[in-house]
């Protein structure tokens, strides 16, 4: 049987936002303030790699070449990382954070809708398993709050980071979902039984609940 | 029992060597001509903060912080590699063939010459498992061999290169002796037996059978 088109596309693209943000989070890791933390997102972003083989291995299996199956998400990716790099330590761990936070709310609510005949068990597996762990956030979460603790001053910079950070998420998405719109059926036909604002009101609240969790304002 | 001072300095010097591996190969890693390779050497990257995890716990066990451990080789560790920078795809490659089989060598000799009484079975199995794989240096090998194929000029500049790399290898080699005194005892106390000319023939032959291997010069 041959893949559903938005399959591919939505593998392709997950392959390539892990390429990306091993990339960007081992760069990042260079800001960190002492070898400890720098080797903990380096951890990080190794793990992202490991992700991304998995996903690269299942597109071959699927007789999809990983490099056609990202090349479509490469542009809007690339531009999302490269209007928003972090100028220091806590702007790189607010955007691992709330970037990476609503990235996998985004993704675990497409493995949950997507009907079963476009995306079978095992595919749907391994979009849920590639995500980011709860420890990930955990120590994101902790290192910003320590942060703010000793810079006060420091919420009100990073809540702003943070918004930036989401306009752009929505901007790029936005520029995909016109694009590629065998995926955007795919992600729309699994929402569409309880509307896709449905899906809009999870993601936006779960953010919010994130930003508060650490001290941000929305 | 307190662990030797200059199984301390070893340990600690391999992990920020796979700590900042890291660090440069996954920043080399953009250098690829395409994403299929960027995804290899990006992998090659996440297997050296793997083993930087393995030293660090180990020393950790030892009951020394690693980051104190790592302190006395960041320095010159720094130097080489920002005196290394590779300009392109090629020059990347060359450096983690010559430059990590170097590396290799050395340590593998260490682990074979350093007498038990200073460095323990698990130590010594620890040092040799953390060393790169085989097929790691069969792609890079691989890949140098493809872009000479279709760019001959590119021997002598790579071979140029390689040069620069064991010259700035060799020279920060020397102040790291030169300042920790207990590791140096370690290593030549190890070599002495046969002497530490034996040594450097072996890890120069190697080098030179490698830079064969793929067409340059010496």
């Amino acid at each position: 049987m041959a893949a559903d088109a938005g399959v591919i596309d939505l593998l392709g693209m997950l392959a390539y936002g892990e390429l990306l943000a091993f990339d960007r989070m081992a760069a990042d890791a260079r800001l960190a303030p002492d070898l400890r933390r720098q080797a903990l997102l380096a951890q990080m972003a190794a793990a992202e790699i490991g992700n991304y083989r998995r996903l690269a291995d299942r597109l071959t299996a699927l007789g999809v070449d990983p490099q056609d199956a990202m090349a479509p998400f490469t542009a809007a990716l690339r531009t999302y990382h490269d209007n928003t790099e972090p100028a220091d330590w806590p702007e790189a761990l607010t955007k691992a954070y709330v970037g990476d936070g609503i990235s996998d709310d985004f993704f675990r609510e497409v493995a949950r809708l997507v009907p079963t005949i476009a995306l079978g068990d095992a595919d749907r597996a391994l979009v849920l398993d590639v995500l980011h762990h709860d420890d990930y956030a955990a120590f994101a979460a902790r290192e910003i709050r320590a942060c703010i603790a000793v810079e006060p001053g420091l919420a009100d910079r990073l809540s702003m980071w943070a918004r930036r950070l989401v306009g752009e998420a929505l901007s790029q998405a936005q520029q995909v979902a016109q694009e590629r719109a065998t995926l955007t059926a795919l992600l729309l036909d699994g929402a569409a039984g309880e509307a896709a604002e449905g899906l809009f009101r999870r993601l936006t609240s779960a953010h919010t609940a994130r930003m508060t969790a650490v001290g941000l304002n929305n």
